[in-house]
This record gives structure tokens, C-alpha cells and sequence, in this order.
């Protein structure tokens, strides 16, 4: 592993410390080096209010003021009081300055990811400079020392907002090992299709439906197979095959042109940062609907992002060397092929799903763990998402999001969905497939798929001898009963 | 069929007559009794400008001021003048008025379509009223001749802009013939799924690479199957099977809340109107990549709606009575069964697909007419959309746009796409496809798919006796060489 491009960065130095607080401990999400960017309001100053009309109608109504921000320790550090206190001044040119501020203007990241990397990476550092023992923050005396006590937000005072706003959602389906297995159990002949190898396997998903972590996902109803026995046609009732799946998104920052395709080489210049993504879907209404375009209603009832957008310069350290694909496989198509550097590469970034059902939570037990697995376990690099999206003139903007699909490994005990977790393989005899093996849950709990009242987490996190370990944040969600 | 609905509209009388330039027409799109919906700006008001910087670069720059219109004979009615001329004041109420006042800030009509039917047929109400023969412009002597003269601007004075910005796209499949058609292409022994008759299917298209009538479409590049006799992998090159899609779009008005489904009475109170859909496609992509996720490259470099939004109302008298099913097939489920009302029928607009190519238009030879077909051959209506999207919870946001997939009715000569329209079968003998047999053009000119010059131009319009003729205006397109 070469670590030119992550020690050539001083934000990226293991060295570096922070006064911000929490910062420092071993076991943070958020050390300096990180700073994740997100979106949020001070609780403090948010107003969400109920308010009863005469005639009994419920009217809710919030202000809400959303702030930019980079986590950091167990606080988020406020990018606006920043630059409002003129911290910034001294970092940018006029016009720099000037396109910030605007951006400030928005209630998403969106205008600030617009502006590129160069600019994104310079307030980073700049954030960094603030931030690290020994910085800027430390000049001007009493009325610094006043800033430094506002100008971190600790997280429980802090309401997490939708990072990006956006318009497109596209989900690629870049786990061979979930494309195996789950084509395993539809054709258990020809699990793997003969385009995989060659094409980035991707369809649109439905970006209004998505929400930021701990809202609540309502259980959907819709048409289900008819029964196995022919006794009727196609039913209707609430999903009873309702899975989580665990998948890494990339928030595109600058766009490209309708009709300017995006080179390889070029495609990490595109990507503002990345997030968790829980892609929940209903299998049985999945496997009624799908043929012959793709799933639809089995996806689009909600999808799940973290709120923390973890930058490409935070992951640096943690790419791994060398193409993703296995000796003997075919070479990716010229538009696909990264040779120049390590884009070709995977990121290091272990990814962990836990269950706490509602007894789990009323009895105070911990999460329990139900699979540990790893991004670079993905066939395709989210550079080669973004050549191949863009190779037919497709147009990328500011805040689309490109979903890894499932990301499941070659070991059981990684696989990112309960489709694959509980799946024991086809019965040779009756060549039918077994009857599924749950997850064993503490308290004698199981679980095939989710049940009302059970609150998936996911998490993320990188590590590598010489490196502070970097967070991606949780992305929750709580199923409640159909309506 | 009953005309109840349409004869309660005083909008919709054909006696009506209006006063604005080429209304009374025979042959006009655009009679008082349609009004479609348009955003548009003054040519002389637009500044659209070309500067070349002292390093050789180039630099567009445009101010376009966008205003919301409704087309009426040659001209579109200015209604942000109407506005500012107090012409709405007597029409709408104080809150109406400022919510009003409000939507003409955006720059297309999404913030209005928002508002609901109830404004936004008052409003189509108001603007048949101005502009009828003996209406409401008649009063105020001079000052309103000077308004009538203005208020109107003619076509070609008129840039069309795109009416909506789409959030979010979603594509059906609702012609069964369509979906008979091309099934049969790749499953010659199963040609329409067993789904087909019980899910209205569906699934999500690209937004960000929607344009307006006009634009032209540069030829994707992509990755197509491997040649037949296996002598090597998948090739990359442009497209060689460019093809159209002749689709109706729906652009959705109120949307509904997240977990919310609308029901299949209620439906129509959240479509805003009715737009033409080209779904450009590339056949020899889609047919290598659509598997397992269906279409995606193939889809999503482009796709042209035409400028006009025609209301539901308008359409009101073009409804079929009775459910488009034909007797013996399933019946819908409960959510998507709408007993009570005509939205069970389908909508008897007349389709025309024409083609122009290069040669052709040199030549001024007019347009030739490819296919003519009907929208009320689907399968499945706008109605079961809107309730199919919804049933499990995924919410609708004003200016998304539901298209109705490719429409294609029994006859041969009515087939939405040169997929289907060039299509000559299996041939008994050796179980593999027909030569495609091309389109006739004139000068001698045939076409199996789309060439570079070629200009493909959908039509639509609606015809009863007692009634005027409704039109919706063009879509066109000229395909441009790959890059």
C-alpha cells in the first residue's frame, strides 16, 4: 500500500490533535482527521410546534435554521458561525469568498459541493487549521476563546438534517457476491448474468422517498405472487418479506454537461463525499413486480442515508492498491479502465449491521450484530460508476447519489441483507429451497426478515496501522406496522 | 358516453369564441375550450449571448425572464401580465391571491400546479373568461385595448421553456400491445408476463436529462452484446439502433405525504395535465445491459416532453366510458378498481409519430407520417398509476412526471417505436428474427432505426363531433452525431 497521495495532506496527519472536545479519544468516530461534512440545526433554536385549530385539525409547523457543518470529537463545529466571525477571510480570495457565502445560502450542501474540490478541500482545511491544537483558533485572546465555546455544537444539542438535496438517486448493484447469491435463488443455473463483468449494473431508484437517519419506516402493502398452490390470483396486504440493505453512497459535487461524458481519471473530481444508505426493500412484493424492468414499489416506499458526508481526502489513507477484479477476469472496457493511478482501487471500510428489536430495546440490550463486511469486497469503483453513468451523455448534478448496492463479501457472516443472511440454499432432492435459517437475536429472538418495531443500524468505520481511525456515523430506521 | 362533466365545464362549450388571433380556426390546437398550460419568455426580453474570452474560450450567457402562459390560437396569453393588469383580482380571494402571486415567483409552473385543482381551475376559468368573445376584457375602454394587444404574444415571438422542473420520473408500461410486441422479440414462447394484467408496471427513468421540444439529441455511446459468432467480448461504440418511444406524460400537481397512499377515486385531483413523451432508447444498449435491473444507459441520456400542459379538463370530453380491460381479463384489485367514476376509461386522443430526415428537410419535403395510433389503447390509466405509485407509501411531489411507456394499439400501422414497427417476426424455418423491414420515407429514403439528421416529431390531438378539437402541440427532436 502506498500512502503518497494521503501523507502528501497535513489533514491527514495521525499526528494532528484537536482542543475540540472528545476529539482525541482513541475510540471517536470523528478525530480531526476526518470531518465529515453534514447539516444541522442548534435544537436550542429550532421551533417545532403542534398547534390544535377549533375544529380539532392538528396544524404542525417548525423553523428550523439548518447550519453547515463538520463533525468533530462529540460535536459538530458550526461553518457558519465560522465564517461569520471571519475565520475564513484569511483562507480565500474575494471570489472564493463570495461563492461560499452564497452557498451559505442554501439549506443543503448542495451550492457548496457545486463549487469543486478545490474549494470544498480548502475550507476543509481551513476547518482543520481552526480546529488542531496549536491553530488559528488560538489568536484575538478573550473574543476567540468566547468562539471556541459556541462554535462547536455538541451532537445532543444538534438536530441532524438531509445533508444533500437529491434529485437523482441512482443504485448500481456492484457486489458480485450479492449479484451471485441472490441470482442463485431465481436461476440457480446461471446465477451470474454475462454482462456483469462487463457493465456496471445500475437503474434509478426514487429520490423522493429518501430520509435522513432515525426517521421511521412505515411497513408497505402491495401485490404479492399468487400462492404456490394456484388456489388464487396475486395478493394484497402489507410486505411480509420486508429486508434492509447494506450500501455505501457517493454524493456527486460538481455535475457534468448533458453530453459530456466524465473520464475515468477525471470521475473522483465528481464526488463530494459518501454516506450510508439503507435501501429497504420488500421482497415479496420485489418478486412479483420486477420482471421485466426492475424492481419499483418494492424500493421506492423509503431509502435511508447517514447524515454525515465522509470526503474522499478523509478516505485517502484507507484505498486499497491494485484493480478490485480477480486475475483471469476479463479487463474492464477501455472508458472503465483506470490505469493511471489507484482509483482503480477499492476503499478499506469495514461495515457492520446491528438489530435491536423493540423487547431488545425495552430490555436495555445492546444491538446485536447480524453481519460484518467490507466495501472493498465491491466488483466496481464508484470512478467506474460515475465513467460509465456519464458515458452516453447522462448528466450528473450537485447532490445526485450513487448507491453501491449491497455490499456483501465471499465470507456468510458479511452478507448485507436478510435475503442472503437467512437464505440455506437449494434442497437437492426436492430441488427446492430450503426453508430459510433465521438470525438468532439475544433473548432467544430470531428473526427471517424484519419485524414491526425493529430498529436497523448501520455503521462504518475504517482502521490501518499509522492512521486515526475514521467513522462514517450510524443511519437508523425503526419499521413501524403498516397503516 | 355521457358528456356530463364536460358540458358543466362552461370552459369546454363549443360555442364559445374568443376574441385572441386564430382561436376560431378549424383547424387550430388551441381553441379557447383548451388552454394549455406553458411557460415562456418574450424573444425581444431574452438575452442570449456568445463571448469570447482573450484565451480563445467561449462563453454563453443567457437572462431569460420566465412567464407563465396558456396557448390560445396562434399566441399565448401572458398571464403574469393579466396578472399585474389586476385582470384576476374579482376572480380569486385574498389568500388565493397572495398563494397566486406567490407561484408566478417560480420559474416554472410547479409552485402553481401545487396549489391544487381548485385554484388552478378557477385560474383556467378566469383566463377563458378574459380572452371569450363579450368576456371580461371588453371593460375599461382604451386602457383595455392597449392590454389586449400586448397580453397576447405570438408563437414565434414565444421561446418555450420547459413547463415543470421534474423532481422525479417514473416510466409505465401500459400498452399491453407494446408490452406484447417486444416480449415476443425476446421470449417468443412467453411474450406478456403473468404479472402483466394484475401490476400496472413501472419504473424510474432519468429526470436530469429531460428537455423541452426542440432540443436536440446527441447518439449515445455505449457498450452492445458481443457479436453472434462469439469472436470476441461486448463492443463499445455509438448507438446503432436509435429508436424513439411515443409516450403521453402526466405531470403530477398536489403530491401526497410519505406513507400516504392516494386512492383510485381521488387520483385525478393530483395530475396537474397532460404532455408529450419522446423516451429515446438504445436498443442495442438496453438489450446487453437490462438484465437483471431493466434499462438504464439506454434510457437515460435524454428524453423530450413538448412544451404545452394540457389540463384534465380539457380532456374531460375525450373520455371513454367503461373499463379498458377487455371482458374475460382480471379484474384490477381493490386499489386500483374505480367503480364510481368515468376515470375507469381511458382517454381517446389521436397519436402521430412523423419523421423529417436531413434529405428531406433540404428538400422541403414536409414530414412523414411513420405511425398513428390512440392513448386509449392502454391497458391501464392514469388513475391506477397515481394509486399503483402510492399503495405502499412512496410520495408524489409536484412536477413529477408519470409517463405512460410506449404506445402501441392493435393495428400494425399504430406501433410506438421503430423497435416494434420494423419488426417482421420469427421465421418459422430457422426460429431466429425476420430482416427488419424498414420504414417507407419519401425520395426513396428508408429507416430501421434512427439516422444522424433525422427529425422525429410526435403529434397528438382529440377529435368528437360537438366538440372542438383539442391539440397538444409538437415534440420534436433531431438526432445529432455521437461525439
Amino acid at each position: 500500500m502506498s500512502n503518497t497521495g494521503a501523507t502528501a495532506n497535513p489533514t491527514l496527519d495521525p499526528n494532528l490533535k484537536s482542543w475540540a472536545p472528545g476529539a482525541n479519544d482513541e475510540g471517536t468516530e470523528f478525530p480531526i482527521q476526518n470531518l465529515p461534512w453534514c447539516v444541522f440545526a442548534r435544537k436550542a433554536d429550532a421551533h417545532i410546534g403542534r398547534h390544535t385549530h377549533e375544529d380539532g385539525s392538528v396544524h404542525e409547523h417548525s423553523h428550523i435554521n439548518p447550519l453547515f457543518g463538520v463533525a468533530i470529537g462529540t460535536g459538530i463545529l458550526d461553518l457558519h458561525m465560522l465564517l461569520e466571525a471571519g475565520e475564513l477571510e484569511s483562507v480565500f480570495d474575494d471570489e472564493e469568498m463570495n461563492a461560499i457565502s452564497h452557498a451559505f445560502e442554501d439549506t443543503c450542501l448542495n451550492s457548496l459541493a457545486e463549487l469543486g474540490p478545490a474549494v470544498t478541500s480548502k475550507l476543509r482545511r481551513a476547518a482543520s487549521e481552526y480546529l488542531r491544537e496549536g491553530g488559528t483558533s488560538g489568536g484575538g485572546g478573550q473574543q476567540a476563546r468566547r468562539l471556541r465555546t459556541k462554535v462547536i455544537v455538541p451532537m445532543n444539542e444538534a438536530l441532524l438534517l438531509p445533508p444533500m438535496h437529491v434529485g437523482n438517486y441512482t443504485d448500481f448493484y456492484a457486489s458480485m457476491h450479492h449479484a451471485t447469491n441472490v441470482g442463485a435463488m431465481f436461476r440457480p443455473d446461471n446465477a451470474l448474468l454475462p454482462n456483469y463483468k462487463h457493465v456496471p449494473i445500475g437503474y434509478h431508484g426514487r429520490a423522493s422517498s429518501l430520509v435522513v437517519s432515525g426517521n421511521d419506516i412505515r411497513r408497505p402493502k402491495g401485490q404479492q405472487s399468487p400462492p404456490e398452490d394456484g388456489s388464487s390470483g396475486p395478493v394484497f396486504g402489507p410486505c411480509k418479506m420486508l429486508d434492509y440493505e447494506l450500501e455505501v453512497g457517493a454524493f456527486i459535487g460538481r455535475g457534468n454537461e448533458m453530453g459530456e461524458p466524465i473520464g475515468i481519471a477525471d470521475a473522483r473530481q465528481y464526488i463530494f463525499g459518501f454516506c450510508l444508505l439503507n435501501d429497504w426493500s420488500a421482497r415479496d412484493i420485489q418478486k412479483w413486480e420486477y420482471q421485466p424492468l426492475g424492481p419499483f414499489l418494492a424500493k421506492n416506499f423509503a431509502s435511508s442515508i447517514s447524515p454525515f458526508v465522509v470526503s474522499l481526502e478523509a478516505l485517502e489513507p484507507f484505498r486499497c492498491e491494485g484493480s478490485v477484479r480477480p486475475a483471469g477476469d476479463p479487463e474492464p472496457m477501455a472508458y472503465l479502465n483506470d490505469k493511471t493511478d489507484r482509483a482503480s482501487g477499492g476503499f478499506d471500510v469495514t461495515l457492520e449491521v446491528l438489530i435491536a428489536t423493540a423487547k431488545m430495546r425495552e430490555a436495555k440490550v445492546a444491538p446485536s450484530r447480524v453481519s460484518i463486511g467490507n466495501l472493498k469486497d465491491l466488483y466496481w469503483t464508484f470512478s467506474q460508476f460515475v465513467a460509465h453513468h456519464t458515458v452516453n451523455g447522462c448528466n450528473l448534478q450537485p447532490g445526485d447519489l450513487l448507491g453501491s448496492g449491497t455490499v456483501s463479501g465471499a465470507d456468510p457472516a458479511s452478507r448485507g441483507c436478510l435475503l442472503e443472511l437467512t437464505w440455506d440454499g437449494i434442497d437437492p432432492a426436492t430441488k427446492k429451497p430450503k426453508p430459510r435459517k433465521p438470525v438468532q437475536l439475544p433473548g432467544g429472538e430470531t428473526r427471517t426478515f424484519l419485524q414491526d418495531g425493529d430498529e436497523v443500524i448501520f455503521r462504518a468505520w475504517c482502521e490501518r496501522p499509522g492512521f486515526r481511525r475514521i467513522g462514517f456515523g450510524e443511519c437508523r430506521g425503526v419499521i413501524l406496522a403498516a397503516k
